[in-house]
């Protein structure tokens, strides 16, 4: 029986999710919520994930929310199906895997998302960008992509010589910035903007 | 050769890590971190965590940070000493531990910790405590905790029938949360007061 997510792929959550699904080439079908019409604030989507949000997953008994938790189950699931995200064969790698992908959840992930809602959100729904706030966080992400470039002038990638969750994490957020006028925080620190390879 | 903890007992932070090292029951050496010097954002300490922030853990060869990385590579590593905090012999438990943890780090925290700072950390500086901030705050946190209420009234604990990570890390905040007039958002709630138990 086929993966099921639920969840729109322009969603950069559910994006990763997607990712990680195809990293592994696995199966899934994908059940679109209806954001618009505020289907993921009522039931049946609730009984799925209690606090009304994008992606859910449902692989036949286990029923599971929160993007980085569904990501973590697949690649320990599937850790035998190409690569292993998690290096989970090695408690030294997997500790790095662990510190990484808990850096883009703590440091990278709040201006990475604040600047995008600025610049892509806001405008969609006739909202000005808040150049102050752009500015604010931006200086944060500077920081963070200051360390990351420093990382990967010694590591390939994140958590060392593998790509893992650590990375992948990482490229929903990182696509839709590289189309924005900010990119070049990425490309001029030259080994972060080795990612525009991974991303494509 | 004892674990090596850098941070201080009264960070959150640092607690969360040093709970998890008492539930397993294991050996370690802290290693105080000079905040109000700004030790933290100094070398030696960055190269412990590149981002400037308690704690920091020293395992033999291993070097990480970031709290929730921090136990998850203890859980693993000594899973077999105690409480399996992970509930890693099962994919489906251990998959709602990683969904509980995850709403932790991202619907818990924020406003938890928006609340202690605004309550306990502002007036330890001279600076006059927001209350709009607090009631909007309040209001995020009470509909996180209505879903930890519904939750705790099927199951013993967030991720089921067993005390888990996913518990441990509400700890710390939820220690000095009940040490504030906020404290009834706990206790009105009756399951999601049962943690008082916990928390002693
Ligand atoms: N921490 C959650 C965040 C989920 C999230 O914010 N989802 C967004 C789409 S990317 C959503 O559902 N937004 C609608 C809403 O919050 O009402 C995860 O990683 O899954
Ligand atoms: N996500 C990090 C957060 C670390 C953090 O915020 N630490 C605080 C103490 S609880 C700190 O070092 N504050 C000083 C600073 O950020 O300059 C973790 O869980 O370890």
């Amino acid at each position: 029986m086929a993966i099921k997510v639920h969840g729109v792929p322009v969603s950069t959550c559910t994006a990763g999710v997607l990712l990680c699904l195809h990293e592994k080439g696995l199966h899934y079908e994908l059940l679109p919520v209806d954001l618009a019409a505020g289907a993921h604030k009522q039931d049946p989507y609730l009984s799925l994930n209690p606090f009304g949000q994008i992606p859910a997953v449902e692989d036949g008994e286990v029923s599971l929310f929160e993007s980085r938790a569904i990501n973590r189950y697949l690649a320990r699931k599937h850790k035998d199906i190409g690569t292993d995200l998690l290096r989970a064969n090695s408690l030294p790698e997997s500790a790095l895997v662990e510190t990484w992908m808990e850096v883009e959840a703590h440091q990278f992930h709040g201006p990475a998302t604040a600047i995008l809602h600025e610049i892509i959100v806001n405008p969609m729904y006739g909202i000005a960008s808040n150049e102050q706030t752009i500015e604010t966080e931006m200086e944060k992400l500077g920081k963070v992509l200051d360390v990351y470039e420093e990382r990967l002038s010694k590591y390939k990638y994140l958590a060392g010589e593998n790509y893992t969750l650590a990375d992948l994490q990482h490229i929903p957020n990182l696509v839709y910035f590289m189309k924005t006028t900010k990119a070049e925080a990425i490309t001029c620190r030259p080994h972060v903007g080795l990612a525009k390879q991974v991303i494509g």
